[in-house]
């Protein structure tokens, strides 16, 4: 929402190889214009940055951005894009049906883009550092608040509900996600959902939640152990903190997404856990909670001073529970400093009562 | 969430004309195998119904569907289709990039559908419109809650805030929008987000809000005074009012979205307002909060026992302020229920204090 954000996007149009970029994603079109709408476009030329919307939205974006703002008519993209000749376009979030529309309203060239918006918006303002570092903190009151909640007998759901009411009285706009709570067995399901399940003693409970704040998105995980610790699961948890360790200490500027993945795949490898490591190593978060870059084998992703990445890796044992460990990271000039640095994260038990 | 579902999909291929349908949208996932995923498959074929995942979510939906599941592989949905000649996919979610994808991945003939799985979800099963009741009934109870809440000084965020507690604390499972609480002038904008502004006497007060109750959504707007109503504005609240239940009365099956909202919109030109009717007529609800269809001049959708959708015209006087009315009506064989009847909706002047 600045016209310093408006100079990046026009600033890369050359790298994109393109004159011009549509862009339609609601999230985009916030990032660059500070409008909420369900529905519109921003055009981006090498010289002019304007926002097409329909009537529903005209009075209210007027007064909300610094852009000029156009009503939605047959030609109004064509118009905008004037002489442009290459017109890009994110292949990752543009339906079939609007690109057809597109080009049927005589837009030519049309050129299909890996998340454009998603690159600019990979580095983050210290402003938006500060965001984040603002979710962040009310991140850590609620996993407080699912440790004391965390009582034998006590359900999932129950805590999942009274920790999204907990962050909103707080201050939270919202959840970034479902919050995961998984007792026992449950957390050996990466993205399981917190059902009707009783807290009892012995389990294993994986934490990972997260709430939005001023926009901006946090993201965390711990596991801990309520009760004696299943032994086999305690050696796991050590595996997935070594590995986690040693890939938020290798992470620095110009090491590709795949290779930082790959740090924390070989000590999971080597640990014989391979095949039980379910996902990548963790993805880039701002006003979405998952943004690229995605850190997983295939991407060739260099890290910049201002990506802002969460660092989780996990290991399952179907039928007898998981661990994952996740912090945010933001990627320095020197190396990284962990935002979420303030939350302990050595094996943790807690008595059961 | 069920074969009967699944069945309707396979009867429909015919009408589409294709030999399969591939569905990628998570909300079309979740209607068909009861699974909630972030990223999936699933492929219908005449004979067969197959949900794919990557390896997070294997375990989980394997315990969750009655449909087979198998694991994302770079041949699995080529596998799925089988002998289909023809494959359909929706235009409307379907990323662009995507689709490249899917060709790439060796899928041929592949063809453009408009929302098919949303067609099947526009008619609504009698679990699902007793969901939406449910939803409805914890609807009233927000309005209600606003209503009490209007005193002078209150600030429509802090509404908007307390609404979705009071909501949350009472088995909702989340709003169904940001919730639009407008002062005054703000009620021209239809879609107002509520700020730090305070409620003043004589303000119109537009609170247009609903909840999730059990996946389903509900959506309703009520306009009230607050002190001594502007004339202009009390005068088309009459208008809207008898646009929203001439459109009401003359809803049933057979008739075309189009021509439902031609209803309205003829009371509000004659009115002499017809170029501040800034909107459609309303929209499809279930599952998500705007579904198919949607009632537009283009929309030749024509409307069948089961389909729910919202009869919300408004006119908006740019800094004056705005009026809508919005229902949920289901359509029925003889005509159309309207779900949201036992709210009142006649114009109501809220004392200031």
């Amino acid at each position: 929402m600045s016209q310093k954000r408006v100079k990046r996007v026009q600033n890369a149009l050359k790298t994109w190889g393109v004159d011009a970029l549509i862009v339609k994603d609601p999230v985009d079109i916030y990032y660059l214009s500070g409008c909420h709408v369900t529905t519109g476009t921003i055009v981006v030329t090498k010289t002019k940055c304007t926002l097409v919307v329909d009537n529903r939205y005209l009075e209210k974006c007027t007064k909300e951005t610094f852009m000029p703002v156009v009503l939605a008519a047959a030609d109004a993209i064509v118009k905008q894009l004037g002489k442009a000749k290459a017109v890009g376009f994110s292949q990752e979030s543009l339906p079939y049906g609007t690109y057809l529309a597109l080009k049927k309203e005589g837009i030519k060239n049309l050129m299909p883009l890996d998340g454009p918006m998603l690159e600019i918006r990979s580095i983050k303002e210290a402003a938006e550092v500060a965001k984040l570092e603002k979710a962040i903190k009310l991140c850590y009151k609620g996993i407080d608040f699912v440790v004391e909640q965390l009582t034998t007998g006590v359900t999932e759901k129950k805590i999942a509900k009274g920790l999204e009411l907990f962050w909103l009285e707080r201050g939270g706009d919202c959840l970034s996600f479902e919050p995961i709570i998984a007792f026992g067995k449950n957390s050996s399901m990466p993205h399981y959902r917190s059902q009707e399940v009783k807290l009892k003693a012995g389990d294993i409970v994986l934490v990972d939640i997260g709430v939005v704040v001023d926009g901006y998105a946090s993201d965390m995980t711990r596991t801990f152990f309520y009760g004696k610790p299943n032994p086999k699961l305690a050696t796991i948890y050590d595996i997935v903190l070594d590995a986690q360790k040693k890939s938020i200490k290798a992470a620095k500027p110009d090491m590709s997404a795949a290779d930082l993945y790959g740090v924390s795949k070989k000590v999971i490898d080597k640990a014989g856990y391979g095949d039980n490591y379910l996902h990548g190593l963790g993805h880039g978060i701002g006003l979405e909670t998952h943004e690229t870059p995605y850190l997983r084998p295939t991407t060739k992703t260099l890290l910049v001073p201002g990506t802002c990445i969460t660092i989780e890796p996990g290991i399952y044992l179907p039928n007898l529970g998981g661990v994952r460990i996740e912090d945010m990271l933001l990627i320095t000039k020197g190396g990284s400093r962990t935002l979420t640095s303030g939350y302990p994260k050595e094996l943790c038990v807690i008595p059961a009562k």
